[in-house]
């Protein structure tokens, strides 16, 4: 149970968490911050909080639970900002989609990593953006990874996982290194695919013909091409090494498809079509 | 109005032509046909169609209206085995992915490209294949392309083009070599990214880690990588030269996209996001 929770970058996934924790009584008081005080209106217009303040040092006052979910870009700021204002009791964490460029801003700002900080990330979020997209159930039944140091307070890592858990979600912890490559892989390179396929098509000459002849499979292919532009450039900054690493894989991949298309190889091809097939089916079985 | 319809292969494109007809009112009889009587008994049980011969010769006896649904790979076979059985006022068409490759198959069979014949593609279908998957609505509202040749009877492409549309699909015209070049961006190339993707990941050390930690996203723009791998390998052997030149410029956009990442240029990289983003806003829009 949480007395006072602060939720710093009330968008969809702060005002879907705030909403959830609601819906399951788990929380008495929200309180919201973030930059512009219409988005923090609309949250409390909504009931998603109870009341806001723009200014972060003040909104996490007497907080038991803050939890900070602005872009990665901005973590760093919102850190120094609260870094002497949080109460004795107060755990720290974030919804962060890179957990390594997060620990490091933690770092830099406290001048260490605090044993009251919980490094998190819930797999969880739509194309869409903003508090008025916010639902409480986007978490039910979605994973959060939390990625705890050795030096991570446990009962801070466990009222954390409490409160996810309070949203609907499984909770697993891994290291912040682990978590970074694999959401790279399933999360980061495909989300840079799609950005590079539509921007590529966009760029050809008979781009509104092509667009039109489009059919459901590129609409579900590229729908993460519609996500938000700031939050993937902030994600391909802070995570860019496994991401580069990444495409170096899968340009390699690619090259050989296109060799196994030249040359006519109907075996081959049909090999490793069969075997992604079987290997999605099985994901989406589970 | 059709007659007598015969439809070679009768699976999801094949059999859902055949449903929406029926469901308009626009054909008296189909039979069909194929190479598994199983799938055609299947197809009978399910009202899809009348009767059925696994021998297309003698399954396109009478039929004012043919239409050729079998996979790329197959069509030069099924033209060749019809050729000398098809009445006087016949018209033939084909639902094949790629163009190019069938007129090719139809002048092989043939000896010349027959004035009868139309060439068409309707740009429709799910990742589930086979009779069991087809269903009336699935041309609703989406795009059928007609290729013919200056050769071709107007006559014939009016027949097909009400066929379609009675089926409720928009129609349009274009050449061949267009077609293929629209369709290898909008749809062969994702096609083959997906798979590619997903098989890349398949051979990670970390695979079913990696398959488990994905999330919605990775789920929609991986669902084509579960369509008929059989298919595909026709597709990408029917319209090779195109799919490789395409491979190739989204391998040269995808090496300048790292570069950015590498870079650490922010700028840039939401400049190619919102770029993309809005593209694909507006196509879904229309």
């Amino acid at each position: 149970m949480i007395e006072r929770l602060c939720i710093i970058g009330v968008g969809l996934i702060g005002g879907s968490l705030a909403r959830a924790l609601r819906v399951a009584g788990f929380c008495k008081e929200v309180v919201g911050s973030g930059r512009n005080p219409d988005h923090l209106q609309q949250a409390a217009d909504l009931g998603v909080i109870d009341r806001y303040d723009t200014d972060p040092a003040r909104a996490v006052a007497g907080a038991d639970m803050v939890v900070v979910a602005v872009p990665l870009g901005a973590m760093e700021s919102v850190f120094s900002a609260i870094r002497s204002h949080l109460a004795d009791h107060t755990v720290l964490t974030d919804a962060g989609s890179a957990k390594g460029s997060v620990i490091e801003a933690v770092q830099r700002a406290f001048g260490s990593l605090p044993d009251f900080f919980v490094p998190g990330h819930p797999i969880a979020g739509t194309e869409q953006s903003g508090v008025s997209a916010s639902f409480p159930e986007l978490y039910r039944d979605r994973r959060v990874i939390l990625t705890p140091a050795e030096s991570t307070d446990a009962e801070a890592t466990a009222r954390v996982r409490a409160m996810w858990e309070a949203a609907g979600a499984y909770v697993t912890e891994m290291t912040a290194v682990h978590h970074d490559a694999v959401l790279a892989a399933t999360s980061h390179l495909p989300h840079v695919l799609a950005y590079t396929l539509v921007d590529s098509l966009a760029r050809l000459s008979d781009r509104d013909e092509v667009f039109e002849y489009a059919a459901g499979g590129f609409r579900d292919f590229t729908r993460i091409a519609s996500s938000d532009p700031v939050m993937w450039r902030d994600i391909c900054l802070a995570n860019g090494d496994a991401i580069e690493l990444l495409i170096d894989r899968f340009i390699e991949d690619l090259q050989v498809l296109k060799g196994v298309v030249h040359a006519h190889d109907g075996e081959k091809l049909l090999e490793i079509f069969t075997s992604a097939k079987q290997a999605r089916d099985r994901y989406i079985k589970k």
